[in-house]
C-alpha cells in the first residue's frame, strides 16, 4: 500500500451537560485526507485545499500531530499529507482535531501499524493542544472513536464509548462569524455555584442513562447546561432564538457546539431535524450572516479508511 | 388487613461523585414499623423503640411524612404507627429517611391503595425536611426503590433507578460521634472551582456508565468526590486512615455516606468487604469510640412488607 484515503469527521464537543467531557461524532461532514509513502525522507504536507492553513509541519495541526506519532514511529519511508478541509476551521465542530486525528490515524494505517485507535489520541492531542493552546479530547475522542465518547480522565486517556440510540439526528448550523476558542474560553467563570454543579452532575447522570436505556424523554429533560451556556452564547447572535426555535419544532435539546459558533440540535428522527434547521435557517439569514448548514446521524465508527 | 410490618431500608447517599444526586439501598440494616388501623380515628405514635424520639405527630419524621399521606388520602379510620428503630439517628445512613418511607409506605399498603412507590415520594419528602431542614431525595428515593437511584430532577420528581451490578458489596462503619447534617453542611463552599466540576462530571457519568456495563474497573476510577470530601473529612475522626485501608484492602471506592459520620466502602464481593470491615473497626477502636459496622449487599427492593 502506497497511498492511503481517508475520512476524519466533524464532531460536537460538550454536549450541553458534558462541557469538557463528551463529545459526539458527525457522518455528514468531515475532511478528506490522502496520505501518501514517499522515497524522500521526511513529512511533508504537499497539499491543502478548502481553508488557507499553514504548510509548515510545526505551524499545521495535521503536521504536529504527525510529527508526534512518527517521533516516537518512525517510518522508514517519507509521507506527504494532502489535506482536504471541508470543515471550516473555528466553526466548533472540532475542524482542528479532525485534521489531527485524520493525520495520526491515516499514517498509522498506511504503515500497516495496527496501534489500537485509543492509542493513538496522544498524538492527536499534540496536533490539538497547538490550535486551542491546550490539550482536549472532548473533539478528538468522537472524531478517533465514533459514537458518543467521554473522557473520564484524560491523563490516563481513560474514555469511554457511551452507547447511542439509533434514532437520534444532529442539526447543526454554523453562523460565519469569528469567534476564537481562546476568547470561548476566557469568557468563562472560574467558580460555579454548588446549585449549579448539582444540576449539572443530575443532567449528565441522566443523559448516560438515557443513552444505555434508549430513553429519548430523559435525554431530552438531561440536555441542559448549567455552567457555560449563559456566558458563552452570549458570543453567538440571536442564540435564545435559536434554541426557542429547536425546541418549539421538537428538538431533544439545543445548545453550543463546542466553544461556538456552531449551534446543534439533538432529535429523534430526521423529520424534526429538517424541521429545526428550517428554523435555523430563518434566523441566521435574517440577520445577514452566511451559514453552513448539516443534518447528520451519529456516526458510530468515527475516522476511517475510505481507499 | 388490619396490621401491617414493613421493613424500611437504610442508605447511603451521594456514593462519592454524586453529592445531593446519587443514593444506594442496604439489605441489612433497616427500621421495622408496625402500622395498624384503629376505631378510634385519628394518626397516632403508639411505641418507638431503640431510639429517643418524640410521640408527637409534628415533630416526629414518619408522623408528619404520614400526616402529609393522610392529608391528600384521608384515612376512614385511625392510624397508630409503632416504630422499631434498627438505623441510629444521626448516623448518615438514612436514618430519617426510613422513617418517612417507612410510615407512607406502610399506611398505602395497609389501606390497599395501590399508589407507585414513586408517588409515594413528596409525602415521604415533607417528613423528611423536618430532619435536615431541606428537603432531599438522595436517601428517600432509594429507601423507597432499593438498588442505586438518580434524583435527576427533584422539583419534577424525575427519579432514575440504575442498574445495580450483582456483585457489589457494601461496607460502612458508623462512628458514634454527634455530627449534625445542618453541620455537615454549613461546611460546604458555595462555590466550585470550574476544573472540579470537570472531573466531577466526568466521574459520575463514568459511575453510571460503569453501572450499565458492569465494569467493576469503570466503577471504581469512577469514585472520587471533587467537591465535599475534603471539607466533610474533616468531621470525620480518621478518615484518611479509613479510606486508605479501604483501598488497600481492595475496595473499588471510598467515601463519607450522607453528611456523615458513617464512612462507606464498595467492594466486589464479601470477602474483600470483610476484610475492609476489619481496617475499619482496627482505625476506630484504637480511638476509644464506640462503632457500628456492617457489610450488605445493595438491596434492590427498597421498602417492603414482611408480614
Amino acid at each position: 500500500m502506497d497511498s492511503i484515503k481517508i475520512f476524519s469527521p466533524s464532531s460536537v464537543a460538550n454536549v450541553l451537560c458534558g462541557f469538557d467531557v463528551l463529545g459526539l461524532c458527525l457522518e455528514t461532514v468531515g475532511d478528506e485526507m490522502i496520505i501518501k509513502k514517499s522515497e524522500v525522507p521526511g513529512l511533508r504536507i504537499t497539499k491543502i485545499e478548502g481553508e488557507d492553513l499553514p504548510f509548515s509541519i510545526e505551524k499545521n495541526v495535521a503536521g504536529v500531530a504527525a510529527k508526534s506519532y512518527l517521533n516516537s514511529f518512525p517510518a522508514e519511508v517519507g509521507i506527504e499529507i494532502e489535506i482536504y478541509k471541508k470543515i471550516s476551521a473555528g466553526s466548533g465542530i472540532g475542524s482542528s482535531a479532525a485534521s489531527a486525528v485524520g493525520a495520526v490515524y491515516g499514517i498509522n494505517e498506511l504503515l500497516e501499524r495496527k496501534l489500537e485507535k485509543i492509542d493513538l489520541i496522544p498524538f492527536a492531542l499534540d496536533g490539538e493542544q497547538i490550535a486551542s493552546g491546550e490539550a482536549h479530547a472532548d473533539n478528538i475522542a468522537p472524531a478517533m472513536l465514533g459514537g458518543f465518547t467521554l473522557v473520564r480522565d484524560l491523563n490516563t486517556l481513560d474514555i469511554i464509548k457511551l452507547p447511542t440510540p439509533s434514532e437520534l439526528i444532529v442539526t447543526i448550523i454554523h453562523p460565519k462569524i469569528e469567534l476564537k476558542t481562546s476568547d470561548a474560553r476566557a469568557i468563562l467563570k472560574k467558580q460555579v455555584p454548588l446549585k449549579s454543579v448539582i444540576k449539572q452532575t443530575a443532567n449528565i447522570a441522566g443523559l448516560v442513562s438515557g443513552l444505555y436505556s434508549e430513553d429519548y424523554g430523559l435525554i431530552s429533560r438531561s440536555l441542559n447546561d448549567e455552567i457555560i451556556e449563559k456566558e458563552r452564547s452570549l458570543l453567538i447572535p440571536e442564540y435564545i432564538s435559536l434554541k426557542s426555535s429547536a425546541l418549539e419544532a421538537g428538538a431533544l435539546g439545543c445548545g453550543i457546539s463546542g466553544s461556538g459558533p456552531s449551534v446543534f440540535a439533538l432529535s429523534r428522527g430526521k423529520i424534526k431535524a429538517k424541521e429545526i434547521a428550517s428554523g435555523f435557517k430563518s434566523i441566521i439569514s435574517k440577520l445577514g450572516i452566511d451559514y453552513d448548514i448539516y443534518i447528520s446521524k451519529i456516526n458510530s465508527n468515527g475516522v476511517k479508511k475510505i481507499i
